[in-house]
């Protein structure tokens, strides 16, 4: 469907509640600045295509440059030298720290760290977690280029990861105290790639991270009153709900991969279990491998289409601690979001986006794309 | 302050409600990705520093390749070339068309447009108005390089500006459907500049823009709920409150400007108006002179310590027809965001920052440099 065949117009979500601008004149706009570079392909070494790059810690043979193993599948004793496909480890630079006291509960007097200097402001000590997950020991190979069962077992190793620390003590019941008030509050744990230095990345060898957070992070709290006030006015689950065939790009036994109606992003992608759970690491190995087929084929339907674009991809679940069983407003899904401008002021300051490309447009060209 | 004598922690505001991790360690990590340019200085065109540039459109004698003017300062008749320092214009690439019809009232059974497709999803017409301000007729000037008066025409401009948008009868009375309902909302609009590349500026020239929208934007909405709550538990306004010696950069009688307590980036600046005032447009040539003096020292600032890094500045202020007169929650302010580097999908998922400068370090670096 041609550009001129829409205009201009503003649609808001039932996810994150998001107000998005959609304007096809915005990307007719001539520029006299230089943009991005979007090639973001990592160089393979002066070995060739299989050597490893001499200077890159995640590389197979330089485990020892790297911060402590948490666990690698096939599973085997670091820091020997035991043939790996992955590995989850330690974040060097972390953002959180996992040797600092957690917040701990403790009574109205005894208030020293999480203290509110103005009102509403609040600190609390910069405990958690931050992992980094190898995808490959192969400096040459992305996501996409593994088997389905190679992005599988990426996947079950970022459930696997979640699922210890949903049993780590400190992270169950973290407590701070909130406009003067004691409150457990849920933790929560954000599981992300970036792709590409237009999309924050700072290595190139292929790997996700994954943070555990004393809090709810905002987008997240957002998310889920959103949903939860479509859920009470409506009685549905906003992601149950997604129907329309003209969003769709594929469809498999277990997933939807759709672009959203108010993306935010040219060519953003949800993946979306179809039936209704709230937690992400419940997931098991046959939905596993389902998903990774479809992540597989989307990466790759990107790449094409957008020439390897920078790109990041986050996974929404439901934090810990807001219940045991699966919520009936909190659907998990997985984004994918390539990067290709930058934004300014008006997202920043408002937090509306302005998408030049419909849904639907972008959706057919997706779809239509053959990558087999 | 050196680096190392802080710790890790995560502060949430009391103005957005935001969390942000303060994380020195992050600032030591490697990269073998290269990162973006900061610099973007406009340069200046062939015949020297005076010139303008043959291609821009946004320098004097070249009005007539501009989109429609709407107002002059000095004030003077377009397309004459009577001699300007200020030109107010229509984006001849909108993001927003004022040329359609507003999502205008009507009764329940006769919703065409604002339809509802899912549950919670909402779509309106993209009525609204998007202008660009040009700060100065030449190209090699940028906003600080004005005197303070001359960034106090460019504030009044922005003013002017928004009180004539204010009086607009279809900005008055934008409804549309809300979960079924027909609701009279608020309108509101965004004032910003993006300077560089890396903060999103297509065009050299110094410029800023204004988007008025037939919706309050999330980050408005988040920013006013988060703010009316603090008021309401605890009789203050958030901005009000703010006393803080360690996180002052500068005041002056009418304005303060601080690194704020929860700073989302580095070098971050707030400049609040001391007194309690919810919109921006309100403001008279007095503090607009105060305001203009400030914002060029903080950019001065900026520029010197940060070697003219790429920046956006947001006004954030009250939306239209929330109330005719000051909100006792609502203060406005405005925020500048140097941007010196890419975020990742952990801030985009999540809408949590990670920040390796602490505001008192940042604070106490600006304070202390001289830009006289
Ligand atoms: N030898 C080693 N052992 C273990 N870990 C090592 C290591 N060497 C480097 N690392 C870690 O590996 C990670 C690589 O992550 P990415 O390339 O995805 O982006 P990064 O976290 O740098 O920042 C991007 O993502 C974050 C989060 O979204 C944003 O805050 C930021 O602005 C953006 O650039 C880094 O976090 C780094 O600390
Ligand atoms: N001859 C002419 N007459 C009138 N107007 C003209 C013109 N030639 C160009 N323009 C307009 O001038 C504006 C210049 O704006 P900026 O350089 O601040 O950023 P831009 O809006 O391109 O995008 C940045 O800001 C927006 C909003 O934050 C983001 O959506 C985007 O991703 C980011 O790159 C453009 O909006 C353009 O449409």
């Amino acid at each position: 469907m041609a550009d001129g065949s829409r205009t201009t117009e503003a649609r808001r979500d039932a996810v994150f509640g998001r107000w998005v601008v959609f304007s096809p004149a915005r990307s007719r706009r001539p520029t006299d600045l230089k943009s991005h570079n979007p090639t973001t392909n990592p160089s393979p070494g002066p070995g060739g295509a299989d050597a490893p790059k001499p200077s890159c810690p995640f590389c197979a043979g330089r485990e020892s440059e790297c911060a402590p193993e948490i666990f690698r599948v096939p599973p085997g004793e670091a820091p020997e030298a035991s043939p790996w496909r992955i590995r989850v480890i330690e974040n060097l630079y972390p953002a959180l720290r996992r040797d600092l006291e957690p917040p701990a509960p403790r009574d109205g007097e005894a208030k020293e760290e999480e203290e509110e200097s103005v009102p509403g402001e609040l600190v609390v000590r910069g405990f958690g977690f931050h992992d980094v997950v190898i995808e490959t020991p192969r400096h040459d190979v992305r996501l996409w280029d593994l088997d389905a069962e190679g992005v599988r077992d990426v996947l079950l190793a970022y459930a696997a990861r979640v699922r210890q620390l949903e049993e780590h003590p400190t992270v169950k019941y973290v407590q701070v105290y909130l406009m003067g008030l004691l409150s457990s509050i849920p933790t929560s744990f954000s599981v992300f790639k970036n792709h590409g230095a237009s999309a924050g990345a700072s290595m190139a060898h292929s790997h996700s991270q994954m943070l555990g957070t004393p809090f709810v992070p905002p987008s997240v709290t957002t998310r889920l009153n959103c949903m939860k006030e479509v859920f009470e006015k409506l009685g549905n689950c906003s992601l149950c709900e997604i129907k329309s065939k003209e969003n769709l790009i594929s469809e498999t036994p277990n997933f939807s991969a759709i672009v959203p109606f108010a993306a935010s992003y040219p060519f953003e992608i949800w993946i979306i279990p179809r039936q209704h759970i709230s937690y992400f690491h419940e997931i098991d190995q046959d939905k596993a491998l389902d998903l990774g087929s479809l992540l597989k084929t989307m990466l790759q339907k990107l790449c094409k289409q957008l020439n390897d674009p920078p790109f990041n991809f986050m996974i929404h679940s439901a934090p810990f601690g807001l219940s045991s069983s699966c919520l009936p407003y909190a659907h998990w899904f997985l984004q994918i979001v390539p990067q290709l401008s930058v934004v300014g002021g008006f997202e920043i300051g408002s937090g509306c986006y302005i998408n030049p490309v419909f849904p639907e447009d972008a959706a057919k060209i997706l779809r239509d794309l053959d990558c087999s």
